[in-house]
């Protein structure tokens, strides 16, 4: 099997398909490298790629789409919705197939040396990639916006970057670079147009109020489809998986006497997040990946006779 | 994306394994065939081999296997506890990939018709290869057991087989050959050493008896554990899924006042199967396989840049 990783460049960029384009164009033009996936959003004013490949080349496709990002976009004059501290504004690495995260770690440090040293921007390493503890979670990163970022960079030691000079970029800020398990964005929806319900659920469930590790929610609102959402991240589903969050709602909405409508799930998500929840749900006392028969055909036929 | 088709062919021979090897040398003689799996039961007195290739291959390896079958299984010396009709009882093919119910019947009564002139045996469709209702259950075609079949053939217009001689074959009896669905068996085991719950649970949700279809069930003592089980093949998991049988065994078992210990599967188990669990347990409101991130690499790459 070749390894492969998973790369999803989140960019300050939400508007201008040109702009899009060209960090498209920068991304396919490394060998070996297949984008999976790619949106733009006018409210967040961002754009958000995603491709996979071999490490080096996943890793070579994250640079030169950080270097037309940083040549191309002025965060002086942006006014998006969804928070950010850079033209690239987060660069995730992800292992997908037979890679470890302390490659992905690798190769997130490696690439972040070489941009900031190519592009004179200051580069934050995250999560399994953080050098120090304050780093690990983005929303520290992120807290205060671009201006907070901008004052804690030169006053406070905790906030000097990983490499690159102690200030942001003048157009482009800094950039996050970093390595962690697939995320699942999963979201339940409730019979109520309520808003506090559904906030009051994530509130009880997610891990910064003492709930679920590795869990992330919040409640939302859907006007247009008069209900209201509990929109949850699942930073890793191997701690705690999709069967166990949506129990959760479930069981949180039933206290509160609102039923669940259905639940939606954004975005791509790794198999083995899909037959853990099937082997929770009913109970199965074991199960080994060997006894999916597309799994089985795909071993023996890598083999050989 | 290649055609696959897999075959899982029944033989009435568990316990000497240089006959069991002679069938498996036959399957592998073939190019492109890829066996799977095999097991030999003694008490049975019974071997299962899975394979799985391109049709033209699969078939090929299906009428190698039943020619050895025929030339070393004498059934006039056997006394296994599992119902049969022939050396070689029963040969499924199943559609895996890119493949149409339609193909495999057609590879089914081709390979039945070749045989049936091969080796002088009559050959009887079954499944979806069917050419008579009364043909199309498998328990139907071992009813009364060789006898049964054996009289039947003679005297009964009904049971002509569709190729071959309107004699059973002296020392090989019959082969059964056709097309199904892959079938799932999954096994609910419960907290009591009741048989009578698991036996009355298995009557309440088998098709047989007016319960949920393309669902068979038995109950089962499991002695060594001091618990009993409910054993089920779903036929088709499109129409009863893992999902609906575990939760229709909940469901009773709670009538019934006795609890989930787990659940197993044997064998294996289609990807899509686990995916619809997974799917229907966490009441996802939309669900596409090109959301499943392997899915979606795989299909992207095979499409190219």
């Amino acid at each position: 099997m070749p390894q492969i990783i998973e790369c999803i460049p989140n960019f300050s960029e939400g508007r201008n398909p040109t702009i899009v384009q060209a960090l498209i164009t920068a991304v396919k033009s490394v060998p070996d490298v297949w984008l999976l996936d790619h949106t733009m959003d006018g409210d967040h004013h961002r754009a958000v790629l995603t491709f996979v490949g071999p490490p080096e080349a996943v890793g070579e496709a994250a640079a030169r789409a950080i270097k037309v990002a940083t040549e191309l976009i002025d965060l002086r004059r942006h006014d998006g919705k969804h928070p950010r501290v850079g033209a690239t504004d987060v660069v995730p690495f992800v292992p997908i197939q037979d890679v470890s995260m302390e490659e992905c770690v690798q190769l997130a440090r490696g690439i972040g040396q070489r941009v900031s040293a190519d592009l004179g921007i200051p580069v934050f390493f995250y999560e399994q990639a953080a050098t120090h503890p304050d780093h690990v979670k983005l929303e520290n990163i992120r807290r205060g916006g671009l201006q907070g970022l901008a004052s804690r960079i030169v006053s406070d030691p905790t906030w000097a970057p990983d490499f690159g000079p102690k200030r942001l970029h003048e157009t482009a800020g800094a950039v996050v670079i970093g390595a962690r398990q697939p995320l699942i964005a999963f979201n339940v929806n409730l019979k109520t147009d309520d808003l506090t319900v559904a906030k009051a659920i994530a509130k009880t469930i997610r891990h910064s109020n003492g709930g679920l590790p590795c869990l992330k929610a919040i409640g939302v609102k859907l006007a247009s489809r008069g209900m209201v959402q509990v929109a949850m991240n699942l930073t890793d589903y191997r701690v705690t998986s999709m069967h166990t969050a949506f129990q959760a709602v479930k069981t949180e909405a039933s206290k509160r006497g609102v039923e669940i409508i259905g639940s939606e799930l954004i975005g791509l998500v790794p198999q083995a997040a899909l037959d853990q929840t099937s082997a929770a749900s009913i109970q199965l006392e074991r199960f080994d990946s060997a006894q999916v028969l597309e799994t089985r055909i795909g071993v023996v036929m890598s083999r050989g006779h």
